[in-house]
């Protein structure tokens, strides 16, 4: 939370215009992280994850700080290049693309792709023809697969292949005349153990190793995302997984360091928003003295809290009575799905005085919120945004 | 699927016009569910839940029909007047409301609430006053639970109070001036035993009984959704459930079997609606003979699909290769989210020679689909529809 916040939302509600919810961003927070990662690891290329938040004025920040941007579709990289930045600062990182997209891509003047089979690399080869692109200027890297212990939203096997088969994939690249570029992988999103990138950054150099016994010379790994954003928890500052990053690459790549990737995305934006939100019923379920309350809130699930999925993400939620006695409560949407329960398996402490009307603020949450938001679900707009 | 689908799915490719992802649906068939429903339960209202499917010619048709509807938020009152429909056909059916929206219900002409404790009803008459709206003319109904066993896709407690503590919630309603009602219940979508609104029944005859004692009479039991949809697995017919519902009601109300409403969405639209997908990628993330395939597709969890939530619905996915040999598949969605993963943990079969570029139909996916879709998640757009 910040005083740019606090004031925004004062004058939002001293002009009455606080009828739903809305995230509040500070654009000076984001500068700040932005700095946080250049100081951390001088040495690396901030990519910043743009399905974290793709609003303008963002994008258009990053680009003018000098980031480059992992983009997961052509929607997102018309939205970097209108800012200005130019496509070689844009990497298409979905391992999953369709040919005609990557197409597009390469006419929009992108170089860079992630790739996790063979298949994929082959996908590639055939949008350069159509394209009209030179195969020699492609470069290509592979994602590898990461166990993610440790992280709060864990990765599914969904991205990535095995190690021993990311050399074939590389190899195969390689033989189609495409640049076998390097290697990627992600730790898990919200990654609280900053020793989790030494496991992969041991299979990274294998990989390194083994191309270059093939004649196949790798240059950049490419470190993802992962670097968590405070929610309830603490979480440990940007320099330790700077200090634990360099380590590791030290350990597992000796003084051949490879170029390096980052791509923040929760870690760059995360801490920068806030949603102001309003309690619409406080209610009990049967009479009982012990009964634990039920907060409903006018955002849920499917307004933009996804990421409450399974209870994931705890987010730290204030309200204007925390002085107050506090009581647990479960915490639910506006909608009538039932799955729209933000906080039940483990109930969150909220003060006995919380009433109907009343605003929280939930922190911690400019990044996977707006765009996670249904359409319109039960008739409900998807989460505003306001930039400041 | 029928052969309207058929053709315009036909024509859309013909015409090239299958870039993305598209649900098509069938007017014809909401039809012919409407008037299941009619038949099934003679004596009984259909409201329909609006929030299944809030597409306006589906709203229009059942106008037309005779329908009324239930709705969870203004906004979807708003596009049932749109169809010419009058406002004594809407119940506003959350029992999570702003006051604010509820004044708006009332000078729509709203007159049907549901609530579910004391403090909603209160929330009511304030509303009434500010509206200017005769007390007594508003109708209130208390929601109670459930414990939702036999559905697919079960409730939480999040809706409805313990049946004891309704008959406080509607004395309380009643000596607030406000008309008393009766009482409703959701048995759990996608309901799979017919018999589950026996216990629910009992419990809503029990309160009828208790309220009479106290002096108020209770005209109206609305019994909620439920209805499956055939997905997969096959499912009972309306006939079934409307005999089923007959019986417990004669059972629990003898010869005074009170007005009653039902609130059917996935029974009325879920098998109306195919979603035409396209296959982005299949590959494997090791080079062992045994390993799963996976298979992407350009929709998943946030475009649309967002009930395949811990494997719940598992729809019927069509592709030309049927015939083939089929072997098990993990299938997932194009974004770059690890949980964006239709089946994992039960892997769904599909044809080995499916590849790259196929087509794939998701049948009964009318209902919960267009309305789920992320406003713009990795820049993707949200799921296209067209009704025919």
């Amino acid at each position: 939370m910040t005083d740019r916040i606090r004031d925004y939302l004062r004058a939002r509600r001293d002009l009455g215009l606080d009828e739903g919810p809305v995230m509040v961003l500070d654009l000076d927070v984001v500068r700040d992280n932005f700095s946080k990662f250049a100081r951390a690891l001088p040495d690396t290329r901030v990519f910043y994850a743009v399905k974290a938040n793709p609003a303008p004025e963002v994008l258009r920040l990053l680009a003018e700080l000098g980031s480059c941007f992992d983009t997961a579709s052509v929607a997102e990289m018309e939205m970097v290049l209108a800012t200005g930045a130019t496509a070689e600062r844009i990497s298409y990182g979905n391992t999953i693309k369709k040919r005609r997209d990557i197409v597009r891509a390469l006419r929009l003047g992108v170089r860079l792709f992630a790739v996790d089979c063979e298949v994929e690399a082959d996908k590639i080869l055939a949008a350069t023809a159509e394209a009209g692109v030179e195969t020699a200027d492609v470069q290509v890297f592979c994602r590898i697969l990461c166990d993610g212990a440790g992280a709060d939203w864990p990765l599914s096997r969904k991205f990535g292949c095995e190690p021993e088969m990311a050399v074939n994939v590389l190899e195969h690249a390689h033989r189609l005349g495409l640049q076998a570029y390097g290697v990627s992988f992600h730790v898990g999103s919200q990654q609280a153990n900053t020793e989790a990138w030494d496991g992969a950054l041991a299979s990274a150099s294998e990989i390194f190793r083994e191309c270059a016994l093939r004649g196949i010379g790798l240059s950049m790994v490419n470190l993802g995302g992962g670097f968590p954003t405070k929610y309830l928890k603490q979480v440990p500052g940007v320099e330790t997984y700077g200090d634990s990053i360099f380590r590791a690459l030290t350990k597992h790549f000796g003084n051949r360091i490879p170029e390096t990737i980052i791509e923040p995305g929760r870690g760059m934006v995360g801490n920068a928003g806030v949603i102001e939100a309003e309690v619409v019923l406080v209610s009990k379920k049967s009479e009982a003295e012990d009964e634990v309350r039920w907060v409903y809130l006018d955002i849920g699930k499917f307004g933009g809290l996804a990421e409450t999925m399974d209870e994931s993400i705890r987010y730290a939620i204030r309200t204007d009575h925390d002085e107050d006695r506090m009581a647990p409560c479960v915490v639910a949407g506006p909608t009538c799905d039932s799955v729209d329960v933000l906080y039940e398996k483990n109930p969150y402490p909220l003060p006995v005085s919380l009433s109907i009307g009343d605003k929280v603020l939930i922190e911690g949450t400019g990044a996977y919120t707006t765009t996670y938001s249904a359409v319109a679900f039960n008739g409900f707009p998807p989460l505003e945004q306001i930039v400041i």
